[in-house]
């Protein structure tokens, strides 16, 4: 199980506002290959925005990851930081992940 | 609910050394007070690791970062970056993620 961080400068809607743009956005991204899913993140104060997503593999992790980037440069993003991890399952058990 | 994001450089052991290493620690980070979840991240690679924690409220991961760094410091690691977060669980809802 992969984990994909991904943060960048955002200074679009946020909140219900930012559900009402990004729904269609968000129900494609439920369809990806590998996807068990995303949490998506926002912050009004720091003008950043990004997600959160873990991965069933590392192919399908890094396809996404390079079709993503190119979307959000297309929407004018730049500054966009990434980085993969393994998740160590066991100790995410102890600290109750709601991902098993 | 609040995403915070953790990431550092990190020479140690990973895997089931970490999980042997980490047990105790793990067990206490999961009492820790309006914590709903931590995911514990490593990449034996770029020689990097962190975590990715749901909390109920500010002032919880406030303290716990505080509380957290100050750890992360005791133990030699230098460079840690940290973001704290809104979790959009509209948008989060559509892609899967299970915090609900």
């Amino acid at each position: 199980m992969l984990l994909l961080q991904i943060d960048f400068p955002y200074n679009g809607v946020v909140g219900k506002e930012m559900v009402e743009a990004f729904a269609d956005l968000a129900s494609s991204i439920s369809k990806e290959k590998g996807l068990i899913f995303k949490i998506w993140t926002e912050n009004e104060d720091t003008k950043e925005a990004g997600g959160i997503y873990l991965f069933e593999d590392l192919l399908s992790l890094e396809r996404y990851l390079k079709m993503h980037t190119a979307r959000l440069q297309s929407f004018g993003i730049r500054d966009i930081r990434s980085k993969v991890f393994e998740v160590n399952e066991a100790l995410s058990k102890i600290t109750k992940a709601p991902i098993f």
